[in-house]
């Protein structure tokens, strides 16, 4: 069994663990990045396509921005469709000229693998984190199962970057660790489809059927949502049912029919909460899903996995090259002040567009956060600054 | 059996009726309140203490504003509490210098009924409706049980301002109108003490151990509460239980105790949502708490009964002199609008500041809203805006 020696140990090579494994690199601190799926897997798992203001920022000071400033998409502002009627939410005029920046996650994702191979840092993929011993020791081992054969990794740190479902979290004591969650009444049926996206905008729809999201991830790729029952599956849902279903949702009197074309992608995703608290254990941080998952409805889950590695990576310098503990001691308070504030905005953002099965009560005030928003401006700034730039405040 | 003929029955002297009365005297218009509670109980029947801005100036507008402005407190702020620390809203600098009047609901009660009085319009207490009949009719008739025996009143129109289990809703055919209902998991133990309010503002506080607001109706009157489970009864709250869990709540790191003196009234009222619609049901109107109940945690209350009535006084005056249905027929959508508004209100407060018994997940949303509001400008002035003049937008 290989034996290596290293400063940090991250786990995932999502947005999180990849662009940690930069920050850290930057700084002079060794470490090494381990993914449990295959490079190409990773490089085509469609996920979320909104950046926000300050992460856009972020990502580009950290020499990492430089394709999404070229192709990605900046928007000014979203709709927000109910009744048959679209109503733009202008979120630079609201918020100090300050856009977002639509470029997929796994764009993000191949950015960064690029710049990793630029300068040759050592990122394993196919490789089965098997055990992680002595979080409360000063060097902890983590065991590792690649393609080569097992290798155990000796490190000061280990940070989980490796999703909800990941061996992190699972490494640590039952009942050190509180989970909050909350499961929502409906799942997201996601397509990526070849057509051009039928608007310039994203458009956010509450129908009495459901919800429906037309965005776009290209001048080429479409990407829309269906809000369908949590029980569905794709059988059911044929191309024809599909594009039929996203056609009566976003009706309007005068909008053209949606542009569609080959569907090349195709899921059914739970909605729910998550966040998992403290973020730390010993020599274990966690970052991005690990920690917390949010529905995708506010747009800030990619954005919470950069801000958690924004305050994580000079935690880690700071304790790695001069012993001060202090931002590492506060790194987990710090960054779920910014998760819940995430946490409140995607409920939010769900509640409002999502109509419930059951609960007309709901439905009823539903209705009428919407029409606020729309009618009224502090509704419609307060919208525009947390769709903008939570993570960043 | 006595037999009276009248323009408009009005079923209920709470605001809603009385003001409605009054309003179409004002247009010549005649009229008849019943109510089957006593003048003593009516008058001394505690309830809200918050009149919005626009609904002070239309009290005064209609004439019944003079006490008001006179002896109302106008407040431009209230605290919000959280952790053991104050935190003000500045309603008025948030919202164009526009305040709240704190002014009990039961001398506005008092003020109308005076008014009534000055010019001897009919108004019968101890006086229960017994039967509502042909309100698809053109003369529906009301018949009364009077302390001076029964009586037939047969009228143009009847308006039911009888609260929430009164006779008007019970007279509809079952199934005509929809009921929409939320029950929330607390209930509020109120009582009014005879103490002289220890701060100048209203102090809305959310404390682990459950919600509890600091109000006043004048300057020597208290009036404060305490969320409580909904099996709470009043057997287990003895004055010193009340005033040390108040004070528990409330305590800041820097506040004096809070005032304490003889309570002379308490009581345990249940936290629920209830919107009844369409708000007409032929020759039927419905105006107030007999079409919708708020929690309390908005304030809203008693400004929802006023908007209605503010509506509906023109309704009625433009049909029955001129024969102009329009105003009648938009009556309930324009109400139902503001209504859902409130609600949507009412809900939101409610649920940022009384704590979950059990979903921890809703408690940290529940924080991270009340964070917001006071640290994002946006939110504090959407929620200033609702908070003073949600009736009147």
């Amino acid at each position: 069994m290989e034996s290596v020696r290293t400063q940090v140990v991250i786990i995932g090579a999502g947005p999180a663990g990849l662009l940690l494994g930069h920050l850290l690199h930057r700084e002079g601190i060794d470490n090494i990045v381990l993914e449990r799926r295959s490079n190409e897997y990773v490089l085509q798992r469609v996920r979320a396509g909104v950046i926000e203001w300050g992460i856009a920022n972020f990502l580009e000071e950290a020499g990492v921005g430089q394709r999404m400033r070229a192709e990605g998409l900046v928007h000014h502002g979203i709709e927000m469709r109910f009744d048959g009627v679209s109503h733009r939410i202008a979120l630079s005029d609201l918020y100090d000229g300050r856009a977002i920046t639509v470029y997929g996650q796994q764009e993000v994702v191949k950015d960064l693998i690029n710049v990793r191979r630029s300068y040759d840092a050592p990122l394993h993929f196919d490789s089965e984190v098997t055990g992680i011993e002595g979080l409360n020791s000063a060097h902890p081992t983590v065991t590792v199962t690649a393609p080569e054969g097992e290798m155990t990794i000796s490190a000061d740190f280990v940070v989980g970057c490796d999703g909800s479902h990941g061996v992190s979290v699972e490494s640590v004591p039952r009942g050190y660790m509180r989970r909050f969650e909350r499961v929502y009444p409906f799942s997201w049926l996601g397509i990526l489809a070849e057509a051009p996206p039928a608007t310039e905008e994203l458009i956010y729809t509450r129908h009495s059927r459901g919800f429906a999201l037309y965005s776009m991830r290209s001048p080429t790729l479409s990407r829309l949502y269906l809000g369908v029952r949590p029980d569905e599956t794709l059988d059911a849902w044929p191309d024809e049912r599909i594009w039929e279903e996203l056609t009566v949702r976003m009706a309007t009197d005068h909008t053209a029919e949606i542009g569609q074309g080959p569907i090349i992608e195709r899921g059914i995703t739970p909605m729910r909460s998550i966040v998992v608290a403290p973020m730390r254990y010993g020599r274990l941080l966690l970052a991005g899903d690990a920690a917390h998952i949010v529905p995708p409805t506010g747009a800030k889950g990619m954005n919470l996995a950069v801000a958690d590695v924004r305050l994580l990576a000079p935690a880690l310098v700071a304790r790695i090259r001069g012993g001060d503990e202090s931002l590492l001691n506060s790194y987990s308070d710090d960054s779920l002040r910014r998760v819940w504030r995430a946490e409140e905005f995607s409920t939010y953002m769900t509640q409002m567009l999502h109509p419930h099965p059951t609960d007309d009560f709901e439905n009823g005030v539903q209705m009428a956060r919407l029409r606020q928003v729309v009618e009224s401006e502090p509704a419609a700034r307060a919208l525009a600054r947390n769709y903008v730039n939570l993570s960043s405040v």
